[in-house]
């Protein structure tokens, strides 16, 4: 048995959620954020299923898939304005292209010795991203500084939870306008916008920045999606309380709380603390000590972040332990 | 220059929380609680200043503390079942008392080799804890498998943060007059809990299981507590928007986020997210790009849990690094 608390992932269900957005994102429609599981050995796994240029957040998880064999194309989607960091960056042995919004970033990329960026937009996130109306004079100042400018980005990710589809669809459509302008003027090949929330309804952007999809969330499963729950905090019962509550031993630390609390198909989440969770047991549900209950965590990203592993199972088996190795900045 | 985004820790504010609570609580009378920072570096700290009982969380921070040869009297203030982590905790070269809240935990700990243990009791925070009528009789059983009973423990954490003194010291009385009935049914020296919000109000108990006190949260700093905030999120200035807000380095992934956001002394925190908070200056502050902003978190244990290190400070000086070695469980 594998100790607890654990993160497992159902191996049928991580199955269906490749296979599900490659059927509508195939090959480089999608560029997979690592950020949201932040292991290798996923990425390996979208990586056989046709997607192979990835996202990535933090200069770590740039390093982390190129030593996996996984540099094809990466697009680190973030500044990085420390000159150490940016050090770090250019000796990558793996293609990649970072973002930039402002001059002094082109600089000190260039500085650097960074070849490739793309012009991140502000789309209306409250965010990083250049005016769309700048996007064009920073794209002039990187090839003038020697880079090769793939294009631009735009992140719509105060988007993501409208639950009405078709209020999405047109607010995702007056968000990436404001992207295909900036696109315009910057040129290059390079669209990339969206997550999983507008994966099948952004259809402006060329390629698509999505990772929950993965794995999943119960903030993600509110929307009409078609992915499964495919992760679960799994954890056991530490203390039965005769007032009629038990107490589970994963708590707050080992879940990203900033969603709210994790959910329980048998019952009910009482609150989170550092170490535990405790559960009221919904009717006909009993629970015994060291019994093994699994929670679903509210927000994927960090929760991922807070474990050194996951465990890949088929029901009770362990198919495969997976390090969370891209953790950290 | 240190990394951004970092933990760092000013000296002055971590000497003057370490003296502060030493003066009402000398010695053995605080057992420093490890999960509020988990790092051997800070606890040799307080050991040097008279306290070397330690109160842990996991087994993982038992068995780190040891290591360190912080083994003299260590608390593992939480129930364990599992039968591998068991024979792990008797495994640990350190004299280590386990807390037990069930017949099934004194029977396994008794079959693992466990040789101390003290009954938790239910004092009215719903989560782990016998009710005060059962202490006796778990420390019956416990004397009759071989097992020394040191006496009892109940952490009053629903009354951390009663923000009237008066009412919180008499919402502690209330509370703990549960334990010192467990006690006298039970036996043994420790009558431990409290926590840093009840670590000068809490009376009863002979024994103070404070942690937070040494580092500081915003949550915390609400109480009329005499510590300083000594820990800080160090993070950089990636992008300023035209529109009035600045984005820096760090989100909720290198935060805990169960108490809300971090707060930030210049201005104001408008979110977080994974890997960014966007914040607006105060009145007459300017921020540049690159420039280094510090967060206060609004919860100090899952934060610290976050990370791999802290950086311990005097002002811009860098006086040690501190591995967070204590974490995961």
């Amino acid at each position: 048995m594998i100790p607890t608390p654990a993160l497992v992932i159902e191996r049928a269900d991580l199955d269906h959620n490749i296979a599900t957005i490659g059927a509508t994102l195939p090959g480089v429609k999608l560029r997979p954020h690592v950020k949201a599981f932040k292991c290798t050995a996923l990425a390996h796994r979208l990586a056989a299923a046709g997607h192979r240029s990835f996202t990535c957040a933090t200069v770590r998880e740039v390093e982390g898939m190129a030593t996996a064999g996984l540099g094809e194309d990466l697009l680190l989607a973030n500044e990085v304005l420390d000159r150490e960091q940016l050090r770090r960056l250019a000796a990558v042995d793996a293609n990649v292209t970072l973002a930039v919004d402002s001059s002094e970033g082109v600089a000190r990329a260039a500085a650097a010795g960074i070849t490739s960026v793309l012009i991140d937009v502000d789309v209306g996130l409250p965010r990083c991203g250049c005016s769309p109306d700048d996007a064009g004079r920073l794209a002039d100042e990187a090839r003038a500084a020697g880079m090769n400018v793939r294009g631009v980005m735009g992140y719509e990710g105060h988007l993501m939870m409208v639950l009405d589809r078709r209020e999405r669809i047109s607010k995702v459509q007056h968000s990436m306008s404001n992207l295909l302008r900036a696109a315009e003027a910057v040129g290059g090949e390079l669209i990339s916008g969206g997550g999983t929330g507008t994966y099948d309804t952004n259809t402006w952007a060329n390629e698509i920045q999505a990772g929950s999809f993965l794995l999943g969330d119960t903030q993600y499963a509110r929307l009409d999606l078609p992915f499964r729950q495919a992760i679960h905090l799994e954890c056991s019962i530490l203390s039965l309380n005769p007032k009629g509550w038990a107490v589970a031993n994963a708590g707050l630390k080992a879940l990203g709380m900033d969603h709210g609390n994790p959910s329980w198909a048998d019952g009910e989440v009482l609150y989170c603390s550092d170490e535990h969770t405790t559960l009221t047991a919904g009717e006909g549900v009993t629970l015994e000590l060291d019994q093994r209950v699994r929670l679903d965590p509210a927000h994927l990203d960090p929760t991922v972040a807070r474990h050194e592993e996951m465990w890949l199972m088929e029901g009770a088996e362990v198919i495969d332990r997976l390090p969370i190795d891209l953790r950290h900045w």
